[in-house]
């Protein structure tokens, strides 16, 4: 059976459970805390060198980074296009999530929510800017259209929804999003979909 | 025929040059200079909104993210296996690269050729503990194998070789990492291998 190495309030982790509440596929969760330390203690690095969650253990091998994880889930699945250009535009939208979304919005949250809002002060404020240009991007993409790849629900939507379902906690206002928050509804109301916390 | 936006010093351009030049593929190569602003300005930013090179015109698409360059091109093709572990496994090193080697190393090069390294004094020196921490990654997973993924030359090599190789220009040492520079050479003697500059 599949591990996935967890943490329930990783917006990647989540990422990695929600694809798997769609697949309906059966997992063992082992919890680890990232907020304690726990990742970077010699257990866990010996999963993952980079002692970051989450982790899949699967054909004897261990796949990070929840790009690369979702990728191998949805492979030949309804979630992941066989249409080569559809493939790497998945690719792009998750190795977008993760530079811009993940990096201001979801760094932004765990500052904000762990009470170190105080001293990155300054970083918080340049993560606000360059996570509004991010989300002007998506708002933008959505112009003409219901999913970020082709015309129907992928990896992609995943792998942005993530963070981006979080924003508030990141004291990012959705307010002048209305494509966005519509599409987070449209997410929301996937076959399978469960919340990230309690799903 | 394919069109490149491509700035030669760009590691992340690199990368899409190196595959082309190893797929032997024809492409028009249009050059934008990230480093004078005119990646930033309306013609750049209608083509990529996110306003980074490189770029890839294909399929009367825009594909934007090198790593999802170097799996579009390499889909189908020796340097992206078929197997779908393989395949997962190169999307996980891509995204390890681009959050730890791009990030730490190939910004520090940035800074450091153009100027701006004591206007980051601070977060230079934090860049290069992380970045020394991913070379310490590298050269453990490099213990037993000679490439990255398998046991054959694949586009997570060369994702990870388009910074790594320009270790030194961000003043890093790579001295203490010998199975890294073994596999440095080992990149150079693959066929059809064109150095950055003048390939």
């Amino acid at each position: 059976m599949l591990q996935l190495y967890d943490f329930e309030k990783s917006g990647n982790c989540y990422k990695a459970r929600l694809l798997l509440a769609h697949l309906e596929m059966p997992y063992e969760r082992i919890e680890v805390n990232s907020r304690t330390g726990e990742t970077r203690q010699p257990p866990y690095l010996a999963v993952n060198p980079k002692g970051q969650i989450p982790a899949l253990a699967v054909e004897g091998a261990i796949i990070a980074e929840s790009s690369a994880i979702l990728f191998y889930l949805a492979d030949g699945t309804a979630y992941l296009s066989g249409a080569r250009l559809a493939r790497a535009q998945c690719v792009q939208w998750m190795a977008f999530e993760q530079a811009n979304i993940l990096a201001n919005i979801g760094l932004s949250r765990k500052w904000i929510t762990t009470g170190q809002a105080e001293a990155n002060r300054k970083a918080l404020d340049e993560k606000h800017k360059l996570g509004h240009e991010a989300l002007a991007i998506m708002e933008a993409k959505l112009a003409d259209r219901d999913f970020f790849v082709g015309d129907r629900y992928s990896i992609a939507d995943i792998a942005l929804f993530g963070y981006t379902h979080l924003a508030e906690e990141g004291n990012f206002s959705l307010r002048d999003y209305s494509r966005v928050r519509s599409w987070i509804e449209r997410v929301k109301s996937q076959p399978g979909w469960v919340p990230m916390i309690g799903g």
